[in-house]
């Protein structure tokens, strides 16, 4: 039986200065390897053994799924990176806090940047040095595909070609058993939408924990069987909760 | 000016024990990973900025590259892993210490086999637990092609198709301008060698000192115009005399 495991980065700087991150290339801190740790050793424990893993261009993600093959001795398969595995682009709330964001636009308004499916935080100006059309990684990227902002569905539709013609097709390869993704909370968000045909409305309200890997069983026409977190069921409520309540704070 | 730099792993566990390591698949140590950051801010300080980089399967190649990469900003660059990168395999004599190896076999004989160009070690047993034929990470490669032991000679002749096939024509891709390979003291030999055009009786005299980035530089027709390590020359001369004399201690 084929399986697909997902995996949101742990604790990065920014998220415990409740910052707006997206695509700033913000590092781990100490708790996020923890809890990459913890995944790899659970993901251990559960025997799995990838033949494949993807990630984004960001380092939280990347670093994430370095220490949590460290951990499952699997440091030596195969990795293919791609931005479409980023974050959702925060615009030009990218660097701010949420709290003050939220003081300065209403905490409506930031719910619905952070929480609708369709509303883009304002873009960041073409010569921002934000903008990932001057960044070097982006640069075998066509600009017009990068964004200066994105919504949860434009989050989405640039990954979607990404899962279509990369991870989909090996997926079915003959070869393949398991594949892990270690990415972001609205990247991961997309994933899912797709595998559990998630509407529009409903996907805004999914929150996935940081650090627990998220586990798709598939039948033999790639259809979803099952979909399960690894670990403790009531720790993960709870960090679910967390995640929603991060507006808040 | 196209530029490729070789990279040899930072102390593991074995080599600080003494012991013949060749495909097991040990740690860095403490300071070994320590070398792998230095050898990171190194590059970064003199602004290499890699399109790609090449890997063995073995963790303590892994990790120093993505020690490196971190250090570097550069952890979203694509990456390759490949077994032909791996160290000469030491049939054996893998997991004997070197010191205890000299007692029973001679430290003549012992030399020879780490240090001559065409004698291999005696090769393990085919139902070796040690055998990479039976280990899940070679499994996509046909077992014929897995080496039960590896003189100097046959280590370079399994490296070679994936410099030949995979590395060169990278650097000759017009996107390329600057590659990374991270690996072991005898592939890394392999393609100093080839680089270098160095002959069988004088490659085997060679000795890389580990996590010292060793630069070369290339004209349009892809030949050789300039090699140098980063770094300080002397503390290099030194760590190269640290490796020659590994074997009398």
């Amino acid at each position: 039986m084929k399986k697909i495991v997902l995996l949101r980065h742990g604790q990065s700087a920014w998220n415990l200065e409740n910052r707006f991150t997206g695509w700033t290339d913000v590092d781990l801190t100490p708790q996020g390897m923890q809890e990459a740790a913890l995944a790899g050793e659970l993901m251990k424990k559960e025997g799995f053994m990838f033949d494949k893993a993807y990630t984004s261009y960001l380092k939280r993600a990347v670093k994430t799924l370095d220490i949590a093959l460290d951990k499952m001795d699997e440091s030596w398969i195969p990795v293919e990176k791609s931005w479409r595995l980023n974050e959702k682009h925060y615009g030009s709330l990218q660097g701010l806090n949420k709290a003050e964001t939220a003081k300065q636009y209403g905490e409506e308004k930031v719910l619905l940047w952070r929480r609708s499916y369709d509303a883009p935080p304002a873009p960041l100006k073409e010569d921002d040095p934000r903008s990932p059309r001057l960044d070097p990684r982006y640069k075998n990227v066509p600009p017009a595909q990068l964004p200066l902002t994105e919504s949860l569905k434009t989050a989405i539709e640039r990954l979607l070609p990404y899962w279509q013609n990369v991870i989909l097709p090996q997926l079915k390869d003959a070869q393949t058993r398991q594949l892990l993704i270690v990415a972001h909370g609205n990247s991961l968000r997309g994933i899912v939408k797709v595998l559990k045909k998630i509407s529009d409305a409903d996907i805004v309200g999914l929150n996935l924990p940081t650090g627990v890997p998220y586990v798709f069983e598939f039948d033999q026409n790639y259809n979803v069987t099952k979909d399960y977190f690894l670990g403790d069921a009531d720790a993960v409520k709870k960090q679910q909760q967390a995640v929603a309540g991060q507006a808040k704070r």
